[in-house]
């Protein structure tokens, strides 16, 4: 991190609402993990599994839960939540300079359209009539904007994202690059010989603090729109199908797929590369795990899985051909007991 | 959908060549679901799931099969398939408007490029030396078509779209924003040290009436071209390898990923995140479910699955350790078999 | 492949330096597959599974290991390796013609940049301030090169790709069309409440001679680099998380899925669609299987695999059903042995 910050550890402390104990004056000029960090840096531990880098840190003061405060060599920041605390550190530390204002002569940008003073386009933009952008809001190099799009204050489009037209952003909504917002869904009815298209009259609603990783790709509805509450986090490489709902807070891991007219709850974690077959619904709460397909409703709060586990492939061989003959394992077991009861 | 297109219900009939029931004066002036639709609007019922809304349906008429039609509170257009004559509908209702042929001043259009004049070319396109592109077809914001294209009528790549040079599309090509068509497939050459680069010198071939969604890749093949066939539906995020050959009319769900020289039958349907691994051959008329593999060749028509189903994790972990020892348990069961049945 | 190479068989022995067997004076102009090259071509037999096109090949010579040699009825060009061989012959035949040196009027490139004079900036491409490229690198149309990014000597942006700022690129390393690599990773602190965003200082950092497909995306670090070693190839849509590390040599397949602090080593091979859990250390020469999830540390080399083999759906219902109720049956399966060894 280049920054160039300096911060005393006591004003951190009042910053990140947290105790501090041990040197207030000591100086924090930036962030470093426990194992690379220098003088000067601050550094934290949350996952149990790197407690054991802690003894030998060079860092000078660690964000640290109390129960493993005993352990730490140098100044603590004492936090419930050593990894949300982390995270706000972090936001005082990031000095990515933000462009000004403006529009990039090279924008193309189309008549009717409604952009507040604020906003930054930046070059080979193109921006398409009657779209509406809210204040300090950054449209970053190469994205495209479609036909009646708005967005809301604070938005950042960071690089070459697409926005079909229509698709509605609420406030401070992130995208990275190469994210595509609002392309028709995967919509066709087999008329007995061809598939037929169904043109898409709907759109995708994307709600406050929402994040977009990059090239992730968000279906707008067929009839009604997709919708993205809330504070959702969507990683990279992820697709949501049309009309699907995604429930407040939210957080979706890299390359998962969701099918269409998928309903997830609030506070769900759908872990990397999972799946979610159509027409489904999901209740709050749920966590699937890693490469899980969820296969049917789930109504009840809790974590899912699929999938085997990996093993030596000499040994899975063997495995999977037990595994295709499950069925007959199972009458066969069922015959024995019947045997052995009777005698 | 905003459109203002007004249609009598008789009319609409005949357009979708159905059966109308109930008042044929009744205006039609867009679509909507069961539940959503308001007075004025044509809804319809296909999937069986949804029947539960049609008693409230606020729709003016419902395009429903004959076997559901007593069901039906208001007009009906009675259809053998539904779905299919819905897609007829979005047509019909579908408004959006084309952009007007011409290039745009910012696009870069290379030397010895065969446009028709009916073609229009949005803001921010390349179009390299050498291609021809058929009347008709529209090439969106930020496209770029690599040298020696050849596009024909009524192609449209929606924004973003990059096709590598020599890339052949048939009639009616749809493509939408971040899709790659004719890069280098992954093709290397252990020389007991290092991955050798194989140089790709074939292409990528696509028939009529091919769909591709947004954010999929196709790669260009070694020495023959990966072929796409006629009539060909590819969702979001789909992979596609080297010199693979896509049967007529298949349809590849979002985010599946499909290894090199595969061959794929006609009126196939590759389930969301499905794969098929490379150099295997998949019959005509094969459905594949959704997150399984194909892990060798399909010689009979049919549906064809692979995964575990999703379960608690509390359960789904004793089940995986289990299923780990299957082998074991096979060989324990042919034991206690002998025992059984040696008594 | 539209070469007009024309190569006498004696001298591409040499070239490849492999022993010729038949006609020096045969003259090679291109390169075909056993089933469908015409005379005047070379092919190859690698895979034995289309041995059994050699007796019809038109080919006039074909690149083969010793053991094939009686089955060929034409010229001889006999390799250990026969694939890596072809690989090296597609780089002689391979005629692609690079751009000349210079930077395309459209292109927009910001003050401070450092490029070599044989550098080639295509159109439409942005280079930001404070980038370095190196000699003969090509940044192909459409390319977004950010702040502070390096590029070393012969590096090869096909088209449209995205570099964050601070992305640093070894000599030779290639990518292809909408990869972005650099993005923040996919960081989040839940704070009971909401998801906080980790801003990430870290960067990502690739060696020589990395290749990287289309689609694909690669985050930066949080606080250290994301870190791609020397000689990696990496395949289309392939997700690598915040702060990876992949060894030199190892093998990527398209679509897989790599969550973030994940360490993989020397010489691996990911297979298609693969994935691997946060946090986790895979040793050197570890093999995945396609579509396998790997879930813990590997710390032994090897082949592993997940999953199930597909199978009709019918039968697979069945078998899925069994699989729920493995502990069941283990556990049934248990108590039968005690009670017929009891007897």
């Amino acid at each position: 991190m280049s920054s160039t910050i300096r911060i005393k550890l006591s004003r951190l402390a009042e910053l990140l609402e947290v105790k501090l104990e041990g040197d207030g004056e000591c100086e924090i000029s930036g962030l470093g993990t426990l194992a690379d960090a220098v003088p000067g840096q601050l550094s934290f531990l949350s996952n149990p599994a790197y407690a054991g880098q802690l003894a030998a840190t060079r860092a000078s003061a660690v964000i640290i839960d109390e129960k493993s405060c005993d352990a730490c060599p140098t100044n603590k920041l004492i936090s419930a939540r050593p990894y949300a605390t982390f995270a706000r550190a972090s936001e005082i530390f990031h000095a990515e300079e933000m462009p000004a204002p403006g529009i990039h002569p090279s924008a193309i940008v189309h008549s009717g359209v409604n952009l507040d003073a604020t906003v930054s386009v930046g070059p080979n933009c193109v921006i398409e009539a009657g779209a509406r952008i809210g204040a300090n809001s950054i449209i970053g190099p190469g994205c495209i904007v479609g036909e009646a799009c708005q967005l809301g204050d604070s938005c950042d489009l960071r690089r070459a994202v697409v926005l079909y037209p229509r698709v509605v952003l609420g406030r401070n909504v992130r995208i990275d690059a190469n994210s595509v917002i609002g392309a028709d869904g995967f919509g066709y009815a087999f008329d007995g010989e061809k598939s037929r298209k169904i043109h898409h009259g709907g759109s995708v609603r994307i709600g406050d603090d929402v994040e977009i990783g990059a090239g992730t790709t968000i279906d707008r509805g067929v009839l009604d729109d997709t919708i993205i509450s809330n504070g959702v986090k969507i990683d990279n490489q992820v697709q949501i199908g049309h009309n699907c709902v995604i429930g407040e807070h939210t957080v979706i891991c890299g390359c998962t797929a969701i099918a269409g007219s998928v309903v997830i709850g609030r506070y769900c974690i759908m872990g990397g590369a999972s799946g979610a077959v159509g027409h489904i619904t999901i209740a709050d709460r749920v966590e699937v795990s890693a490469m899980s397909l969820v296969s049917r409703s789930v109504t009840e709060a809790g974590r899912y899985s699929s999938g085997t586990g990996h093993m030596k492939t000499s040994r899975w061989k063997r495995v999977i051909t037990r595994f295709q003959e499950l069925d007959d394992m199972a009458n066969r077991l069922k015959g024995l007991e019947k045997l052995v009861k009777k005698d």
